[in-house]
């Protein structure tokens, strides 16, 4: 059982407490902060946690609780982090980690150098269909990757602070996009190095500095291309869909809209059925349980059970540090209208993997390109003559 | 905190320690009982239970745990039940409660004599769709609930007592049947009386005495029609789907083979990629997160949170003893070709609810049949004469 | 080339109307009937018909017409078909034939008397994915068929006639039920004998004599059971589903509702998106080709073929003569609230086919109930004993 | 009613005389033209068509037809086109237009300068759901387009010259983007300039020249972003989805594998149930009609209309000149890694279409950003100040 001191009331610290507090699990929040002492007590009093305080460092020195959990505006990530490493404390982060590489780099080199267990709070790496997918493409079953696509849009943020760059790093794409990436390393191999990026990104319909719609490919080092699509201009709910394609299989996972759950309601009541639905009547797509389907309750079993033995969670602030270098390589590559490679001060995965086509024999005079079952039952080879490089086709029986 | 005995080792005790055990919840499983002490041994090593045996009521008296959990087959569970009454222990049991309603009824008043805890462990009338359809439905968005619809469907269950009638008390209805009535009675209102029945039971195929498809009507006092089909000879996997109509919307909810979530795969290596599939290759539909799907964390946290509050959990044993009485209604309709009452020793919820038409009027002279907004912006309605019953339309702008 | 003499022009008169002038098909509305003359002339204006009248008999015995298309209200289907008789024309009747099976016959006996063709317009049962699904039931892929359902459902019929039982012979069962019960012969296959039926029926919302909602169970002589439900009350468009459920397969088809087209829109404009959507905002489902989603051009395509070739077309009067007593049986069920016997006066399909179980042998001793693949790659057999009827299991490698 | 000469009996030449000769539809195929005589006589018998050749010139000479259609593979299109050119016939061309843009452009100009009818076979551009959705956005039911996405995918074509590219013009970005890329222009507008085009293509899975996977964005003058997803390597059937993202609304359209045609078989025979399925057992998923979904009828219907009424049809060979051009930027952003411009000799659309974000005032102080009920029934305000550029939120009743 830990107690965790949480930073932060907003949203996303709801979402933590509710998946921390329900289903009867062992662990407690059990101090809180925000800046605004009523908002704390408030947050203190929905969610019977002893504690509460607008004093940071106090709720982080804490004796009675066991890690912290950063529940902040990106541009505070650091200034907390910080603070935990000095209290030796285990720490959490919500994602981003940083507002760029280079500040999540001096981020990861603090936590590593105090010492402490970090954790990097990346909810859809662990929703339950992503780990059962990642446990699917593990076993071999979709054969080598070649794509991902992994989408978020929906109308846009909560607070006011999102919409600012200055104090987010960037818009949709720090936003929305970080969670995408993440999810592409995680079918991929996150020990398969990304190389480089192209992105294209624009202010379409938002009055504001940052870019509300984006889109970006990343290419890795076994040749598979990551495709994020990121928007906060999109209508209809929250789209959040991942795909992925393999040599020998595909899969395709509806997180939000699509999920066997379907209500017409003639709107009837003024009651609220679905709250990111953009509409109260007509057909709405609620989901069962929403903090399950966004990876919360799984997110944190791995991450305290990681930390009672002492391993390593699935994502780590190091994680944090290459997606936000990521991103760094995005904007770069949106600015150049070109392909920008990824800098990464230090890679900790695999090197110097094969990209490319793994020919196959058909037999000492032909590769094989294709084998096709007909309706008739014969089965069409297209082959590529090894000599000449001409292509012919041959039906067999 | 609560310590479990749990009787059974079978796939639903597996389950339910699986949903137990996972997750950092608080309670555990801590004494296991089965008939085979070997099998008793391998369950609790697989699951870290401290205590095993092969004497029932050893397990139910083990002064170390707090509540007796009845997983075992149908015609073990009163044996069970009445060993808890007379251990005074708080007892849940898997469904359904009994081989018939005679049983159920002198189980129900046995737990009630001996004031015990019991909670009836009807995971479908929990799992999160329900459970969030269940609220859309009593906020009105729906209206006045006409029907519902409830489907259970497989190519069968895996264990030889199943099969038997004698010792289960019937075949697929009394299998996924219960389920399917008390998803019904979830939505129309488990404080709504059912009246009658008219049930169609057939052996199609496979060579047993007990019926493999069933499908039944269920009338409840409002008028409202609970309709309910299930079959042990479906084909392509698991279907587990519920329709509710009302007079204000619409509600369809999939449970497992379309919950946005899908595979293809060649079969390029030997792993199972879903259990339950009948197929390792070709489209797949797997199930993100199993347990959760089918309702059992979402089960026990009520069941317990209930039992230390006090109070009575959403599913009690009354539920299995009504839900036992429609299904001998059923087999009696199957074998009479007609409607057949329900019999109800007791009614614990509303009487004299009204049923059939609430006239509108439109205006002095007529009643409201239908108003429809043509495609021209002009409005369509379609009216009867309150004098003559003549039925006539009329276009307004 | 075949010019056609239409007899009515409401919505049905135009849906037929739209798909024969459409696609550059060659064959022609020539003459249009309808007892307003103002409509009869704006129909004709508006689909480039050279002819109209409010002459029934002046339409019918146009010389320069081959066929005459009953588009009336149910009521007159009967006169305008023993005028047919009389002018010696090939006749095509929309659905139902007759206001019952009494009068469906007598249509019936004159047709065949007068030697002309008859081709009865049930287009449900030409859909391209129905015409496609049938085709896969008869290859055999789906085995021996055990069950279908099929599902109509809206918010009830745009005519004031249709809502009048003395003018429509009954209500939802005669407008919709018309269609499921032909699908499901279908599907079970039209020389396969209807034995009993169960119905229920109601008048749950609408102040009318006739029933808004029914759901029946038609069984047939090979054991199977074809479920039909429908609804006038049904809220959020059009539901217009089937299923099929054999030995070796299972069939769904969504026709309407969720076809892979899905719109989501804020409402920014005032024009419809949509015609039965019921709403003009929010997430909406058009279909993309209306008449061809509900089987017209491929049901003309038979039927003019089939004239032009000598044959009979799929769907004959005879047809709609089952259909019509099968809605008999349905009605006398939901009245006595037992199973009822289809009388048909003469049946022309097979008789004496097998119902029941087709035991399997596993080998001299035992019947195979079922065979299970495993997830550790074994096999797990279900058996019963053929001497004591004892049911066991084994796992073999 | 017209008759055709046609070049070409591989897949898309039966396609096309499949849709024709259907439906009793009035328009004929009267000459059938392939370099195999053996191939065209056994066309001719098939399909029953009056004439076949292995002759051209003499089958575009034929003075029985009216129209050629160019069913050729890639390469031979301008040789044909310039015959039909030099006979004065019109001419159907099947896509893409020409191997290249610069082809494309010589092609069009021969036609312009023989004043002869010409249709660009785009039948993707035509399927109803397509046909549909741009009448939705034409509407202005999704407000101003933003993105548009066109995914094709399958696991490679059935003949040996498209995997040549010498006689293809390229790969998976020629054969299936000309598609994807119409389709873009479709939603976005036709008149609406294409700007630059981003593109990735990999040779990743099978051993040829041309590239079997690609990702191309296309940038139009109203800032929309046209995204185009193709591959030779996806596996579970062939993949055919759009997708439309506007300020007030979004499409999804499938015309292939999820259209509400579900079918489980155990693969109890041997029969294809479907055929571009790759599999013969488990779950697979049928199109009702396929040469409706994939367009062909109302693409033909559209080309006659217009022939026979003096019009441009919705697809003309400047729309195949637009999207060779638009591939060939592709290919040079592929081998440059940047963004590069689309050359057109003649823009024939809009000229100087407005880009950007359409400010909205909220007050006078203020720009609104986003505007959105909260569950309490309040309205939040995300606000940006005009003066400074800070964003504040606001909460109003």
């Amino acid at each position: 059982m830990k107690k965790f001191t949480l930073l932060g009331t907003g949203l996303i610290g709801q979402f933590y407490t509710m998946s921390l507090h329900s289903q009867r699990r062992q662990d407690l929040v059990y101090n809180v902060f925000s800046t605004h002492r009523e908002k704390a007590k408030d947050f203190a009093a929905k969610w019977k946690i002893p504690r509460f305080t607008d004093n940071m460092q106090e709720a982080i020195e804490d004796p009675e609780t066991d890690v912290v959990i950063v529940a902040l505006p990106n541009y505070l990530h650091k200034e907390a982090i910080l603070m935990a490493c000095k209290a030796g404390k285990a720490v959490l982060c919500t994602k981003p980690l940083a507002l760029n590489g280079d500040e999540a780099r001096e981020i990861l080199e603090e936590v590593e150098k105090a010492g402490i267990f970090h954790g990097y709070l990346e909810d859809l790496a662990y929703t339950p269909k992503t780990l059962k997918a990642i446990e699917i493409v593990k076993s071999g079953s979709c054969g080598r990757i070649l794509w991902t696509k992994s989408r978020e849009a929906h109308p846009g943020p909560h607070s006011a602070w999102f919409w600012d760059k200055k104090l987010s790093g960037g818009g949709a794409l720090v936003d929305l996009g970080c969670h995408c990436i993440e999810i592409g390393r995680s079918f991929i191999g996150k020990d398969v190095k990304p190389l480089e990026v192209m992105c294209w990104a624009d202010t379409q319909v938002k009055p504001i500095d940052a870019e509300d719609h984006a889109i970006a490919l990343i290419k890795y080092e076994t040749g598979a291309i990551s495709q994020i699509e990121v928007s906060w201009n999109f209508r209809g709910g929250m789209d959040l869909r991942d795909e992925v394609s393999g040599t020998e299989g595909t899969i395709r996972l509806d997180h939000w809209l699509r999920t066997g759950f379907e209500v017409f309601t003639s709107g009837a009541t003024d009651k609220y059925v679905s709250e990111k639905a953009e509409s109260d009547a007509g057909w709405l797509f609620p989901v069962g349980d929403e903090v399950h389907s966004l990876g919360y309750p799984d997110m944190f079993t791995d991450m305290l059970d990681s930390l009672e033995n002492n391993m390593e969670p699935k994502e780590t602030f190091y994680d944090g540090y290459v997606v936000n270098a990521i991103i760094d390589a995005c904007y770069k590559s949106a600015a150049t209208k070109q392909w920008e490679p990824v800098d990464l001060f230090e890679w900790r995965g695999k090197e110097g993997l094969h990209s490319g086509v793994d020919q196959v024999d058909y037999d000492e005079k032909h590769f094989l390109i294709k084998k096709e079952k007909m309706p008739d039952g014969k089965t069409k080879l297209m082959l590529k003559e090894k000599l000449t490089g001409k292509i012919v086709q041959k039906v067999i029986d």
